[in-house]
């Protein structure tokens, strides 16, 4: 049954990522890059945050991605960048992860604000996307 | 024109609130409790964060409430009963509110969580709001 | 099995509480209180938390507690009252607690250290503990 | 020389504090409240916090408070209340206090800032204090 | 009117910022290097932070900058390295900004501090200037 | 005796310290690469967080290091890689520092304990360390 859970937590990862050739959680960090110091930490990421909490229902794909890329700007920490690529696997149009990000200016002030809009800007440079951006 | 930024974020308040009969603002703190000490605040909420960001093309109203609930959450700041209120008046579920919340829990951690889960728990008994719960 | 990783949580639980009468959780909020608007909050809680991570050797009892509340201190989360009770059931000493609060003034700045004492204080004359000072 | 420092700084508190006839410390939080659990905490306070970094030379007293304020706007801690006496005991003019924390709207967004406005009122309102407004 | 909003914002960016030849608003990030994904973000940086909250009475410019940086501090965000060029800008001495920082340790603690510093000396470093060290 | 605090802050540092050939006090930052911009910097460090905190009975220097580095993974500050050394020069096991920062998954969330690990293993890395993995 734990078994189970890594599987379950191991699908929706893949739920939420666009999987490469030779990595099927693509951009994902799994934390499995600390496997020489802390082998049990891939499981807690697996099984508990995707597992759990990811599986959860009552919120949508989109939502869920929303949901963390909103707390990240708060935070200020630079995970944006991959969820932001999350964001994307899951169908967020461009303009909707910017305009979220733009929508915490008055929560959050200017520089989280600034600081994640470059992590968004990077990841569509790097993709070659395009925002169609709103008359405003 | 600015009269104009004026009207139409007055506007947006009242499409992120339930009106009241002599309130037509409802739940929204616009600043005008401050109007003794900074006459210009209720301007500011007003034009800029409702008639300038909450006017923004880009995200609906529910992905807007989420998005601010999530900032507020990581800040753990006591606005988020607000917020609950306004994502109500929006139409978000109480479960998606709920969802939400709960999405933090991997990147916040618990207390963050809990105290704003206790936020949505006052203003759902306040209004005799029962939440459908997950299956999970 | 994950009835084992629930079990083996409360087992924790209650190590990490000073057991009442008609309450073996004893002081801990174990999310309980949540069960109208997420009833699986507690499980979360119970099987993550203590269940995975308290469970985790490594560590011990005494450092686990002192670790929780020193990050509780520089969040300025109000759960450190409730830690600092977790302290004292797994056997700190009071002036243990106060000591790592006082020790993080350096990092964290007075006000969370000042609010922090606030909530040892509050614990300790609850329980008519008497702290011993050293001579400093 | 321990003691010069203590008097120092005792000296520099009162500096920032309006005295009231039994209390010459004034409004000023000191840390006297713990000598029960860390009755060296407040030689840290008045010795570290008044005698070398209020003493310091290179900026004024006004500035100091701006400082102060501006930082515990930041971090939402309950300290604002305390330091805008300060502010009123150095000169600071009501309106400048607000000025400042209006300020910082762009940087930390509405809740610090509207939180923070509610304990510079209620300190304007027990002391009878008007604000003078600008025009804007 | 929106226009003069706007001129007026770069007017006041101006007037905290020492112009270069080929680039008006000098050091100061207006939100312009987004205009790819948010071509809009530039006006609520100018209209709203420039033209709105620093055009606004009650305060000096430079107690302006002091309470930005403060707040930078206290958050640990990059940005603290251009405010302290527009410190410099409005005529703070290096001294009264190394004052204000160093003034933030007993609130912040050392290490945003030490961070604070570091991006200070390295402006100061790049530009030849000297710090006049006061006697303590 | 304000010498008596220096020396006794520089007897303190070193007990926190493996010294080196030429720096007695290794990798310690005492704040001495500030002496162009804020030569009382130092002083505050040895005296204050070394000389009065760190000196500090009540807690050990394990203690007292845990409490550093909790805290610091809660701010998500880069001072943590100075403490994880910091941590094994007073005898800290690796396998304890590791501990330390997996325990505030459910306190901080995963991105600050990830961030945090990165600079741990960065440390372990550099100084050929195998981290004891608990079974679990």
């Amino acid at each position: 049954m734990a078994k189970d859970r890594y599987q379950r937590g191991i699908e929706v990862v893949k739920e939420f990522t666009v999987p490469e050739p030779n990595n099927p959680t693509g951009h994902m960090d799994i934390g499995e890059g600390f496997n020489d110091i802390a082998p049990d930490l891939e499981k807690y990421v697996v099984e508990f945050a995707f597992g759990d909490i990811y599986a959860r229902p009552g919120i949508d794909k989109k939502q869920k991605v929303i949901t963390t890329i909103s707390a990240l700007v708060a935070q200020g920490v630079p995970q944006i960048e991959m969820h932001v690529k999350t964001g994307l696997a899951v169908g967020l149009k461009p303009e909707e992860i910017v305009g979220c990000i733009i929508h915490l200016i008055p929560y959050t002030g200017f520089p989280r604000v600034l600081n994640a809009l470059k992590s968004a800007q990077r990841v569509f440079d790097e993709r070659g996307i395009k925002v169609e951006t709103p008359e405003v």
